[in-house]
């Protein structure tokens, strides 16, 4: 395997010289009035200003031409055409084939297009039977409440997606999730629900995990405490797995079985039958228009020139904040409510793919590799940990998500919106711009404080600004915008991986922790 | 003011030389079978366990010297007695009174006790008449539902111990927090209520929050749109601030006012009125304890020498690993689901206080100040981003917190209690330990694995370890404890401001925020 690697490359050279010129302050890079203008891009409904990026046009060339000499889109190809390139697992990367089985010229063909869709019709069926109040439990009353039961890839995905669509929960039915296996997590839930009345669904790719497996043994006997007989258990069960012979082990009828296969990674999945509590939420109607917006961006990411390319622009200022401006982390900050979970699922998605050390050649990286993403809800974190962004010792690159319009049900919904994205904006500007010492003191001493106490206090009211930041703007939260939404962060993170040279879709560190309570188990622990 | 800057201590360049010695590695550190139970402490019902730490007994010996010389448990000394050390707000930092308002020698005095009493008291008879269904609606119905209405400081404290404390929920009423002024938090809220039997809790320091308005605001409409008149309102409306006079005019009654004090940072005001839906969700007596926890701390850290003191050891295990090991982030992570808002809690009251980059004297830092922390449950986590700590480019320092006895009641508690601390246990070890290349090239051939797969895979699948992590144990979760552990993260973080010289009681950065989107909004966005 003859890798290039990163830093040898000529453009990241060039990079590295810029980097070492040093970057104009944003303060005065914005400026320029046609910047904005410029700096905006669009795709599958989702518009991107990355204006308070701290970038010269000489940078933006050469991340470009990073890009084109790392052969980045060529790369996307041949994941599209099913090549292993999970090398280390022997496995191709196909998520795109969930959300595109309806494509005639699908470049990883027909046959996968066939195994989607029979799975796909399959688990669509059983979540509109369960969507629309179809589906009994043993007493032959109707199924009120459907319980997610996994854990990582197997939870988060359709746990935030169901939180991001809320507006479109049917009246049927109420999904909930379980992942911790800290008994406390599944007795807050049950202790609302009926027996009678409840369907658990059990995702695991291996259906060896040993905090699913023990959350939905826990399940199975709760259900029989609660009076449903042992032969009627499968009007109360499904199961998502890549090994499905096992779950019929639990009592799961093989019909409530919905496969998936080995060139789905977990954190990938919520486009397969684990997105199956998504499904039963909105029905499937909506589902197939959660793929169809995520394959709207498939479309755009295989066939846009690097200039254009929204998932690979946003994995280039990656490499520029991280590897070139030094920032370790990066920051989520979602301004709609309904995105509470994105920052965590982006969080697992990046850090679990690009949280490697080795190259794809076997040799230690000698270069930062995944940042450290964390995040949240924008508006509360003004009043939480921005003050470090503002004031600290750290520069923490930002991602604003923000939503143009308000459609919630709710008097004074448009003052409320008002607030929301008048915040956003005024914290996107403040990062990049902060407050000189002489504006800080000049506005002390209008405030008719005494010059001892605006010296005093100057250097601690004043902001050095310059936080590089970015702004995705949807029109709306749908399932569309929100397919679209994930794909981009999918491919991005696909993108950094071969900018970097790095595995993305393997996960050893996973392993070690579950190897290492395997052990201790054995000695008694 | 004559301020000795950290790096300029005797201590503190013995530091630097111990670290550019290099640490041995934790897997040989570990290998001393005494090491585990020389560092173990404990106070106020927690323990503990810092063996993990990257620290030998030098180290240790030189940082005990740092807190000597910069004089730490002498600074708590003076915030004790009410000495004004928020000089930018000419304001004293006086949490510590909140909950030792009993404590006929304290050293903020009597007068400080007698406000906090009188305020205790009657927040607390009116906690009690909500949560003993004693408090009627217009219609005379009991109120059965309580919503927070507060952000940030106002939110999270109250939010997070409810939560933990979810156990000891009383069963007339419920407490619900809405913090996010996006229409869909509220709207997702008040579709599940009835105006009649709701009762709103706006808290806000100042009362003029503009996100806090705006919801407030939102909530009046609902009760009026619902039916409940307006002279009627002061039955479902009562008010948490430092500025009474500003909550009248919302129309809350006079006597369901609480008021607190400027010494109260919002950080740290989960002990005064801001605790008040704690108080609804469990009681007064129970809210009793857990001022009560808080105190037994307070006690310990003022009483104790540097040696046995736990609040100033954490922060000290921070300053090693911050400043001298070079690890910009702290992450947190809780095994106990009832904590799954612990690491937010922490991660604002740090960062808020922390993200300085002046010292006192008005000078710049040139050292690392306030970590990037992050974190939340730890066993999801495990299956999320834990893979970069594994095998990432970062070192990232982890507090585990867990707790020994498991009381839920669910049939299969033991089991589930049982893999919970299995993992939190092998994680920590996993995490210091590693596993070599020789090892994991060995059990790649045990495995029956070609010898050219074991030469190519033995680098993605081997861990470098050495990741410094300690864990914190409580025996249960109980409003003691709960108490303790907040006291310990605010003490820590008092501890770190006298250790950097900075201020840890302003935030002036979340002004600028404010003062950006008044200026956009007066250039009409």
């Amino acid at each position: 395997m003859s890798l290039v690697l990163p830093h040898q490359r000529n453009s990241w050279k060039q990079l590295q010289r810029l980097a070492d010129q040093g970057v104009p302050h944003l303060r005065e890079l914005l400026s320029d009035e046609s910047r904005s203008a410029t700096l905006q891009r669009e795709a599958a409904g989702l518009y991107l200003d990355f204006s308070r990026q701290s970038l010269t046009p000489e940078v933006l060339e050469g991340l470009l031409a990073l890009a084109d000499e790392a052969g980045v889109l060529d790369h996307a190809q041949a994941m599209a055409r099913g090549e292993p390139i999970n090398a280390t697992e022997h496995r191709a990367v196909l998520h795109m084939a969930l959300r595109g089985s309806h494509w005639a010229d699908a470049p990883w063909g027909g046959a996968v297009n066939a195994q989607v869709n029979d799975v796909l019709n399959r688990f669509c069926a059983f979540a509109d039977a369960l969507h629309q109040g179809r589906w009994n439990g043993h007493t032959g009353e109707a199924i009120t409440d459907v319980v997610n039961i996994g854990i990582g890839g197997s939870d988060l995905g359709p746990r935030m997606a169901v939180q991001a669509l809320d507006h479109l929960a049917g009246p049927h039915v109420r999904v909930h999730f379980v992942s911790n296996p800290d008994a406390w997590a599944l007795h807050a839930l049950l202790r609302g629900l009926k027996p009678a009345r409840t369907l658990f669904i059990v995702a695991s790719k291996t259906f060896t995990t040993q905090e699913t497996m023990t959350i939905a043994a826990s399940a199975r006997r709760w259900l029989l405490d609660g009076g449903v007989p042992e032969p009627k258990l499968n009007r109360h069960l499904a199961a998502v797995s890549a090994a499905p012979d096992k779950a019929a082990q639990l009592g799961v009828a093989p019909e409530q079985v919905f496969g998936f296969w080995d060139w789905v990674g977990g954190r990938y999945s919520v486009w397969s039958a684990v997105g199956l509590p998504l499904a039963v939420h909105m029905g499937s109607a909506a589902f197939k228009d959660f793929l169809a917006g995520a394959h709207a961006m498939d479309r755009h990411f295989l066939s846009s020139d690097v200039r254009e390319n929204l998932p690979l622009l946003l994995a280039l200022f990656t490499v520029w904040n991280r590897n070139f401006l030094g920032s370790p982390t990066q920051l989520i900050s979602c301004y709609p409510t309904r995105l509470a979970l994105f920052a965590s699922f982006i969080q697992q998605m990046d850090m679990e793919s690009l949280g490697k050390r080795t190259h794809t050649d076997g040799s230690a990286v000698q270069i930062g590799t995944g940042a450290i993403v964390w995040g949240g809800l924008g508006i509360d974190a003004q009043h939480a940990y921005f003050q470090l962004l503002h004031q600290g010792t750290h520069r923490v690159p930002v991602d604003f998500i923000g939503v143009r319009n308000e459609r919630t049900p709710l008097s004074m919904a448009d003052q409320h919106h008002h607030v929301v994205n008048l915040n956003l904006r005024a914290q996107s500007q403040a990062l990049a711009l902060g407050r000189s010492a002489d504006d800080t003191a000049r506005m002390l001493r209008d405030s008719g404080m005494s010059e001892s106490e605006v010296q005093r206090l100057t250097p601690h009211r004043s902001f050095a600004g310059n936080v590089p930041n970015q702004v995705l703007w949807m029109d709306d939260i749908t399932p569309q915008t929100l397919g679209a939404l994930i794909a981009l962060y999918e491919h991005k993170v696909f993108c950094l991986g071969a900018l970097w040279g790095i595995h993305a879709y393997d996960q050893w560190g996973v392993e070690l922790g579950k190897t290492m309570a395997k052990d201790m188990e054995a000695q008694g622990h």
